[in-house]
C-alpha cells in the first residue's frame, strides 16, 4: 500500500514528487509520457528562473528529480481510479493494480478538436494539434493555424521557421494572448491573419490540400489550398477514468479542488491543466503540484 | 494611471512581474526588500529547476527580470491602500501617491514573536528571527532555536557551520517538517533536541545570557545558559495598511483569495505567503504570482 500514487509526470507531478521524496514517502510517479505540455513547448519564457525550450526545461526537471532519487515510471495509462474505505486503487491498461492511501490527479490536458468534416480522417496526414512536435515537417509548405490565443501565436512562430506561408484563422475580430507575441507575428511577413472565421471542413483524399471557412462578417464560405493544419483551439481534460462520485466537475469538465488542490473525497487532490485552475501554464502547475503534496502530506500526517 | 502595481518582489511579485511585463502592462513594482523570504533561505532544494542559496535563486530570478525590462523599486513602503470608484490609490511612506486600476498585494509575511519577556528588550542583541541572516556571527557560541518546522531545522542545520552548540527547543513532541531534515538535524552531534518545552523567558542584560523555560512532561521550570536564540515558531502578516473593507481575513490574519488569487474587491488581488495560502514555499509563491496577473490582465481585459 503506498501512502501516494502520483498520476501524471508533467509540471505539476514533478513538483510534487519532489516534495513527497523529500518527505520520504512511499510513493510512486506514474505517466502517459513525460514532462506534459511543457516538454512540447517550443519556447517558456514565463517560468521565473528557468528558461528554454520545452525539451531544455523538462531535462533540467528530470535532472532535479533523479538527484533525489525520483524515477517516473513512463507509458503507463490509467484506466479506472475508485476508492473503498480508506484506500484507493488504481487499474492500469496493462492489468496492474495499484493501491494507495493518497492520490494526486496531475494527468493534464488533451487538445480540442474542431469537430468538422476531414478532421479525424486526415489526423497525421496533415492535421496536427502539436506545432512543436510536427513544424518541421512542413518545409516549405502553406499551413494555417485555428485559433487566435498565445498556442496559436506560438505554433505560427515556430512554424515561421519551416513553412513558407502561414495562415492563423481565428473567430474572433483580433488575437488574444500576450502582447510580445502578437507583436511579433504582426512583424512576421510570412504570417497573415484572417479574423471573424469559422473553420467548417478540411479537404483532402490521403493528405490535406485545403481548408473551407465561412466568413463571418460577409457570411461568404471561402477556401485556401494549403497542405497543413494546425488546430490550437484549446484544452480539455478527460477524467473519466475516475469514479465520478469521487470528483465534482466544473463546466468545462475539470476538476474543481479548493485553495490546496482537495477534491471533494478526502485523500484525493488535483493539480495543474487537469484541474479547474484556469490558467494553463507551466509556473503555475509547478506550485499547485507543491500544494497538492502537501495535502496530502498533511492528510497521511493527520491519520 | 497605472494598469497594475505590484506591492512587494518576493517570488510571487516577481512571477507577476514576467507575465505584466510580456503582456506589456503598463506597470510598477514596489517593495520594501528584494528576494522576500527566498533571499534569506540558506538552501532551496524544492523548487522544480532551480536550486541553490536563496541569494543564488534570487540573483537568477533577477536576472530572468532584468532580460525583460522589469525594474524593482526597492526601499518603498506603502502605508496606505484604498479605492475610489474603479481607482485604487496607494499611499508610500516616503509621501509618494500612486494610481492604479489593478493592484497585486504580494507583500511577504513577518515573523512571529514568542511574546516572552526579554525579547523585545533583547531583539538585535542576540535574539534573532533570521538565521540566514545572523548564523555567522554567533562562532563558537551556544545558541538556542524556538520551534519544530521545517523553519527551525533549517535554522539548526545552518548554525551548525557556525555554533558550538545548538538547542532546538519545541513544544511539540517530536518534529514536523521534511524527514531529510529532520535526518539531517538527527545525525547532527551539536544540535540536540528538547521537546515539549514552553520558552517563558529570556534572560540577559546588554545580551542575551540564557533562557527559561517549562518542562510540559514534569512540569519543572529549566534554564540554559547561550548566547543566541533564533525564533522560528511561524509567520504572520501584516495587513494594517489595506482599508479593511476591501479585503476579507483568515483566522491567521491573511487575506482571503479564490482559486486564482482574487479577493472581494474587483481588481485588488492577493499572492503567495501574503494570501490565505497556508504553505509557504517558494514554487508556490511563483505560481500564485503568475496566476494574480493573469487574473489582473483578464480584469483589465474585460473592462
Amino acid at each position: 500500500m503506498l501512502d501516494l500514487l502520483i498520476i501524471g509526470a508533467g509540471v505539476a507531478g514533478m513538483s510534487a514528487s519532489i516534495y513527497a521524496a523529500r518527505r520520504k514517502l512511499n510513493f510512486r510517479i506514474i505517466s502517459k509520457d513525460i514532462g506534459g505540455q511543457t516538454a512540447k513547448s517550443s519556447d517558456v519564457e514565463n517560468y521565473l528562473g528557468v528558461r528554454g525550450s520545452g525539451a531544455e526545461l523538462t531535462a533540467k526537471f528530470m535532472g532535479h528529480l533523479g538527484d533525489l532519487g525520483v524515477s517516473i515510471e513512463a507509458n503507463k495509462v490509467v484506466s479506472k481510479v475508485f476508492k473503498t474505505d480508506d484506500t484507493f486503487h488504481v487499474e492500469l491498461m496493462d492489468g496492474e493494480k495499484i493501491e494507495s492511501k493518497t492520490v494526486i490527479l496531475a494527468a493534464g490536458k488533451i487538445p480540442r478538436h474542431l469537430g468538422v468534416p476531414g478532421e479525424e480522417e486526415l489526423y497525421g496526414k496533415g492535421v496536427t494539434y502539436c506545432a512543436t512536435c510536427d513544424a518541421p515537417l512542413f518545409k516549405g509548405k502553406t499551413v494555417a493555424v485555428i485559433g487566435g490565443g498565445n498556442s496559436a501565436l506560438d505554433a505560427a512562430i515556430n512554424l515561421s521557421a519551416y513553412a513558407e506561408k502561414i495562415y492563423i484563422l481565428s473567430d474572433e475580430p483580433k488575437f488574444r494572448g500576450e502582447q510580445v507575441m502578437i507583436d511579433k507575428v504582426s512583424a512576421d511577413p510570412k504570417i497573415e491573419a484572417i479574423f471573424n472565421t469559422q473553420t467548417t471542413k478540411i479537404l483532402g483524399t490521403n493528405f490535406v490540400e485545403g481548408l473551407e471557412y465561412l466568413d463571418k462578417i460577409s457570411n461568404e464560405k471561402k477556401s485556401i489550398s494549403l497542405q497543413g493544419i494546425f488546430v490550437e483551439i484549446g484544452w480539455m481534460t478527460d477524467s473519466s477514468f475516475i469514479d465520478s462520485s469521487l470528483v465534482d466537475l466544473d463546466e468545462w469538465k475539470q476538476i474543481k479542488i479548493d485553495l490546496v488542490c482537495k477534491t471533494k473525497t478526502p485523500g484525493l487532490f488535483a493539480a495543474g491543466d487537469f484541474s479547474a485552475v484556469p490558467f494553463k501554464q507551466s509556473i503555475i502547475a509547478a506550485g499547485e503540484g507543491a500544494k497538492a503534496a502537501l495535502a496530502a502530506i498533511d492528510y497521511l500526517t493527520a491519520k
